[in-house]
């Protein structure tokens, strides 16, 4: 966990309100969980890995023979836990505040989550998520209407040339199975898989068999994965899908696809097409076990991690509500993105220092302050160090654009220019 | 703990945006810390009664063993917490960062905060604390510099009437010690005094004299409540505060509050006075037990309770720093204050909702909105119900300002006024 200190804190700060207003303006409502859960929520096997790493809060007022006792079982010891991520929370509050919400509820969430994970450089146990979802809407036009929005933030944070890969779930589990990978072995094939990028088609070949996959079906896979063709993607449209996948690929999976590319290219105007943001991979997989059907990335040529991405999840509202409901959500990297992001100076008219020496009397030094302020100034007032040009240095660092120096018993202050 | 719907939401977000942007204004830094903080930390001593009740969370990996052997100790069960306030962790991020960070620091810090409280209507174990401090300044422009800009704040929020109760740790000491209460039972007379308000002269002197403290401290203390004067403290200066103190008040203590009132005033031009919101009041006394100088306590006529306050704590960084360092905050009750506060409507130019039978396209209806989007506009979709007055209510109530019926096939929308 780290401190984040002022300049830091306004750049995050920025970055969040233009995410924020985009979002808005797609129609996204804004909610706001609580940071613990309940234990039992946390620990349902939904959050997958991340299960293990939550923080758990300790039960108050054990005494020292539940303590004891709970040596033989630790869970005992907690009874809430702070939130891994914002999925659970949000089909918990789904649940539990469906009669307030629209019949098609698009949430945004932005807030932080803890995860122990062991620390590494740029990743820190406590960060911001940045989610938006879409509960209740089993169309393309969710998916879609999820795209559209966060590819607007992004340009509206200065981001340009972002795509977003997208497969489905279905598709990948038809395509294995059309190569004859038995349902058992498919979890850790598509472990295998998710490593193309990585260690390309020998790679994948070779690790499945070691594996233990089936021969003839590792046989098949390779075999597709090295049949000559241009890997032709884009423009994202049905030829293009249909090409990527297999012959024969289920009717309702494709059109689910390209219904999305469509949509995307409609917000784009008539001059545009999907293709400039949208990219079909059929071997995507990503990681939570609760996706259901379509999966997204986003990407940026500068990096190579991915900036965030999302999927369909439709079966895990029906675990807390007990009643089937479809939703879909998209998460942007937010610790990644704000380095990514540059974004122009504050919006304030001018930020000034004003530099006095001890003598000045305070009423005095606060009522040139309070007029510059009333002018729609920024204002900070700062005692008079020997060092003159070091503290005008590091003003401008801190973004102030200029200075004045105050005397006791001037009527007025002279502002001068900070660069 | 509770969800925060999408209305209460939008509010408080836009509450928190004024207060930001006003005390940005003012020269104030935003900083944030993690929410846990070290569990030895957060039980220093320096909480008072809120050390109690913290969220303590499970020290990971422990063992059957080290949970068996906790039952002697249970703190050793925990070696994190969450924060329960945001000035503990303000000192420890001053000693932390303090190379990096202006000579006087002016800190914003706006977050939640976690409280193991008996559950009671209006009040939540996870709230949001909204602080300023000044680090690093131990003159009366500090405390000036907080009340401005935290009137100003409560300004752009519409809230008009506010007053500050203002006293002294030091004054109230000293005024205790010339009654001749001796040093060891002031703690327990100043909770007497606390409830001045509530049970008036008659009843702290019978609480005091029931509580066995020095009878002729507790008479010469009720003659001093009972001398004939009216009680004008206002206007704020130095005839007033003098006037409400015993005889022969130190001088320093009362020229730190008379430069106070003439900071304050002189921020309203020359025109207004102090007296339109500072009030000293003798017998404020204020719970935490690390201030030691001036204390403010923030008043509003249309409610009984405090809205906020603060203090000075000259003693508190330096026990995390080894080194003395004046330190004076001002937090603002920021979920009473979102019940208060009336804002005006949505910055957006217009919101507009569009409602679609099924059979429109992914495509059109995506196409339509985004062009509205591109208008500036906040738009949301909505599947035509049967109902459709109940729908057009409700997207009302929710903030819309338009609506429009979409046609499969139609090239433009219609926009409607909802109302």
């Amino acid at each position: 966990m780290r401190d984040i200190l002022p300049a830091d804190k306004t750049r995050r700060e920025r970055v969040l309100s233009v995410i924020r207003e985009r979002y808005r303006a797609h129609g996204f409502d804004e909610i706001e969980t609580p940071a613990l859960e309940e234990y039992s929520r946390l620990h349902a096997g939904i959050g997958g890995d991340n299960e293990k790493l939550a923080y758990n809060v300790l039960r108050r007022g054990l005494d020292a023979e539940a303590i004891r006792e709970a040596a033989a079982d630790p869970a005992a010891l907690a009874d809430l836990g702070l939130r891994y991520d914002l999925t659970v929370p949000l089909a918990r509050f789904y649940a539990s505040n469906r009669a307030q919400l629209p019949g098609v509820f698009r949430a945004i969430q932005i807030g932080p989550v803890w995860r122990a994970e062991r620390p590494q450089k740029g990743r820190y146990r406590q960060f911001v998520q940045c989610d938006i979802d879409i509960i209740g809407d089993d169309s393309a036009r969710a998916e879609a209407e999820l795209m559209i929005a966060s590819l607007d933030a992004l340009a509206a944070l200065g981001l340009e040339g972002v795509t977003v890969r997208i497969n489905d779930r279905r598709a990948l589990d038809w395509m294995l199975d059309s190569f004859g990978f038995a349902e058992a072995e498919r979890p850790g094939v598509l472990i295998t898989i998710d490593k193309l990028d990585k260690i390309g088609p020998d790679g994948v070949a070779a690790e499945l068999r070691e594996r233990g996959a089936a021969g003839s079906a590792v046989d098949a896979f390779e075999a597709f994965l090295r049949r000559p063709q241009t890997m032709e993607y884009n423009p994202f449209g049905e030829r293009q899908i249909r090409k990527a996948l297999p012959e024969n690929a289920p009717n309702d999976i494709v059109a689910h696809l390209v219904g999305i590319g469509a949509a995307v290219a409609a917000s784009r105007g008539a001059s545009a097409s999907a293709s400039d943001a949208l990219v079909f991979d059929p071997f995507l997989v990503r990681g939570m076990g609760y996706y259901t059907g379509t999966i997204m990335e986003l990407a940026h040529p500068s990096v190579d991690y991915s900036l965030g991405g999302g999927g369909r999840y439709d079966g895990m509202i029906g675990r807390f509500l007990g009643q089937q409901v479809p939703a879909v959500g998209f998460s942007l990297g937010f610790e990644r993105l704000v380095d990514l992001v540059a974004l122009g100076t504050d919006a304030v008219a001018q930020a000034v220092v004003l530099i006095h020496d001890a003598d000045v009397p305070v009423a005095e030094l606060i009522g040139h302050k309070s007029r510059l302020v009333a002018t729609g100034a920024r204002v900070r007032l700062e005692r008079r160090t020997k060092n003159l040009k070091a503290l005008l240095e590091r003003s401008a660092a801190d973004g102030y654009t200029a200075f004045a120096i105050v005397a006791a018993g001037a009527s007025e202050v002279e502002l001068k220019p900070l660069s």
